[in-house]
């Protein structure tokens, strides 16, 4: 009844992904370069990453040939300039005031801000966001690993964007 | 304006998750753990694993404690189970006939299959299958990880039901 086709050609999509990926520096390169290559198979274009953020080929795959990966020192400068260009900062944390990303509907032009492992977001960050999302946790260990959390925002993104 | 929360209270099911998770023999048990991590927070209470299978608890955390994890020879006699328990039986690989995971609705009792990162779900498993669905991809590397698919199916199963 079903057979495998494991290379199927991929979605077109109709317009540029209006999503820029940001983390702060990670602990992980591992992390950092699984959250590549999901953006790379979200198609999107733009990656932010600081400190000493290093995609490691054998998990990031192709990602970084299509992806543009910007390392920066900090953060802070890149969300400003990301603002002025007309990006909702949208931060994935639990928060006083988050949302579910169940319900979050997303501006197209978002940039979706990441949490560092232990840390999540600094609380410098936080005040420049416009949102914060947090995905509901039902069970041990009670929270998602940083890129899972990314994986499953970057999903919900393009599914309420089939189309880009 | 956000605080950030880090230790919320998890969200209370309203009635048991209906949801299993089916890995066949897997390359790796850190996709596995990760998988299991996941599973564990999106409140799946029980996880088949094939072959060598074993959690790795610096990554899977405390995915264990509540997730029943069965480890088997081979999955197809644990689906067979499944099915005559009333789960419907859907694999997460792209085939001539998956339907895209934006636009599935799943069955509340439904035993979620995963592919092994390289094969994918074999031949045999795929014949025993309800549904496949297909994670869109728009960019390279063109597929993703096992887990992280594996995160954004139960991430969409958990919207569906947000309350179990």
């Amino acid at each position: 009844m079903f057979e495998q086709q494991r290379h199927k050609h991929p979605v077109a999509l109709a317009r540029p992904r209006e999503l820029v990926v940001a983390c702060p520096p990670m602990r992980s390169n591992v992390n950092l370069s699984r959250i590549a290559r999901a953006a790379g198979c979200c198609g999107v274009g733009r990656m932010i990453c600081c400190g000493t953020a290093r995609l490691i080929d054998k998990i990031a795959r192709d990602a970084g040939q299509t992806l543009s990966i910007e390392v920066r020192r900090t953060l802070a400068p890149a969300l400003e300039r990301l603002r002025e260009d007309g990006y909702t900062l949208v931060g994935l944390e639990q928060t006083t005031a988050s949302k579910s990303l169940f319900e979050f509907a997303f501006p197209r032009r978002t940039a979706l801000v990441i949490g560092n492992e232990r840390q999540g977001i600094d609380e410098d960050t936080l005040r420049t966001l416009d949102h914060t999302v947090e995905i509901p946790v039902y069970g041990l260990p009670y929270s998602h690993n940083a890129a899972t959390a990314a994986a499953m925002a970057l999903y919900e993104y393009c599914r309420q964007y089939p189309a880009g």
